[in-house]
């Protein structure tokens, strides 16, 4: 049951007050708080809501969407306050001209350390990896292919981007709120904890010797994505032998969430976690 | 041998007036005429342009970057000009802070109806089909994900986006300039032409009954991508089955853009075009 909605209709109401200015703010980051845009990323929060696992603080609607967005309001419960405001005050708020008319409030309820995810997962399991990715557009991209593909977390090293940026959320169509995920560590650290529970560590390169579709599965298998553009460090390309992508030689290699989502596909494929 | 530089001193200079207000000029479509951003895309307009398909037409330089892209200029002839100016002078020109600092203009010399491409391509061939795809974005990443599996040829719809734009040529690191493509007609159009040539038409669908990595290879295939969101019109799925590539059930799909390289990398590997 939905809290009663309530109109703001001055952008400067202190209830609103972490709606202002969202982008300057999003540059900053907000420490255990995010922003959810769009009714897609609407709807996951209200289920990770349910769970404690990420809580919705407040939302703000436009008028004119409240009725269209009923039934997702309805999955929170009473006391997340739902505002609603006409276009010119929202966009007031925002900064800018606010489209989609859906905004909430999160906070991060539970942030699990990379040893705590490991030691949880089953004796089959895919994991992806991020070391130095620092574009939110890959983050959302990467979240929305590991799920995609059943894997069972996303591990961050800490020179990764958030992935709770507003912006990596809507890539996502939410998914960072229903994945397990950790954010921290280094490269070396998460590496070797893999290596401990029993993962093969597999690593992308153009230059790999084996292909992709050639390596024998193993039960538990984690993929590691590298930085856009220059992709995985030296030291971790030599202690982790690469596999390749296969694909047409002399070009420019794939975009980093491509990748992710094709070896994705096909470590699910030859592990039998999809078909 | 490249042409000597000119400076640039004023925003308002008549020689760099394509450049002016990149952002609105973009949106409003340029009949034959292109931008090209950035070091990466600039190398390839050089081949283009050795090879008469796209030539350019005049090169903004930030002063500072002349140096760096000395070996790229020179592979332009003496009679393509190259304008510099200083950080102030370009950011007055483009309208934003233009941090690449390296522009052309470009122009269309050759641009093939679909007919004449399908003509063109040998016995066994991969061919990647758009059918409304809106995003500049995605578009860009189509072209790159096919240039990178070995594709033939792209054929656009007349509603798709011209993946000439700005961002789309930059987002497909140039391969918009490498790959054979052509962009009208109709769906019903291209796909009957598609047909008469012996394609194995391939659409995507979740629900579709045959698993990508599970359809018998043909000589000759034609993948078809949907429009964001939507995918493809329901006419299209009844008269070619469509195949699903396998996933994690209950989710939202993915990205057009990803699931075209996935689909594209299965199909080349099916029929043994990369390995």
């Amino acid at each position: 049951m939905a809290a009663s909605p309530i109109t703001i209709r001055d952008a400067e109401d202190a209830r609103i007050a972490p709606f202002r200015a969202i982008r300057e703010k999003d540059l900053v980051g907000r420490r255990g708080l995010f922003i959810a845009e769009g009714t897609v990323v609407l709807r996951v929060l209200a289920e990770a809501h349910a769970k404690d696992r990420f809580v919705a603080d407040r939302i703000l609607v436009l008028e004119n969407r409240l009725a269209g967005i009923a039934d997702v309001l309805s999955a929170f419960p009473e006391d997340v306050p739902v505002y609603v405001c006409e276009a010119a005050v929202m966009n007031a708020i925002a900064g800018f001209d606010m489209h989609r008319g859906v905004l909430a409030l999160g906070r991060v309820a539970e942030s699990p350390a990379a040893s705590q995810l490991i030691a949880g997962l089953g004796e089959t399991a895919l994991v992806a990896v991020a070391i130095g990715l620092s574009n939110h557009d890959n983050a959302g991209a990467l979240f929305r292919n590991a799920t995609a593909f059943a894997a069972d977390a996303v591990l961050l090293d800490a020179t990764s981007c958030d992935p709770l940026y507003r912006k990596a959320l809507r890539v996502s169509v939410g998914s960072v709120l229903k994945m397990p995920w950790s954010r921290g560590g280094s490269a070396e650290e998460l590496l070797t904890a893999l290596g401990a529970a029993g993962f093969q560590v597999v690593t992308l390169s153009p230059s790999g010797g084996t292909a992709l579709n050639a390596l024998p599965p193993a039960k538990r298998t984690a993929l590691v994505l590298g930085t856009e553009g220059e992709g995985l460090p030296a030291p971790i390309l030599e202690a982790f032998r690469p596999v390749r992508i296969p694909q047409s030689p002399g070009l420019d290699s794939l975009n980093v969430a491509t990748a992710a989502g094709i070896a994705l596909y096909q470590l699910a494929l030859s592990t039998g976690r999809i078909g």
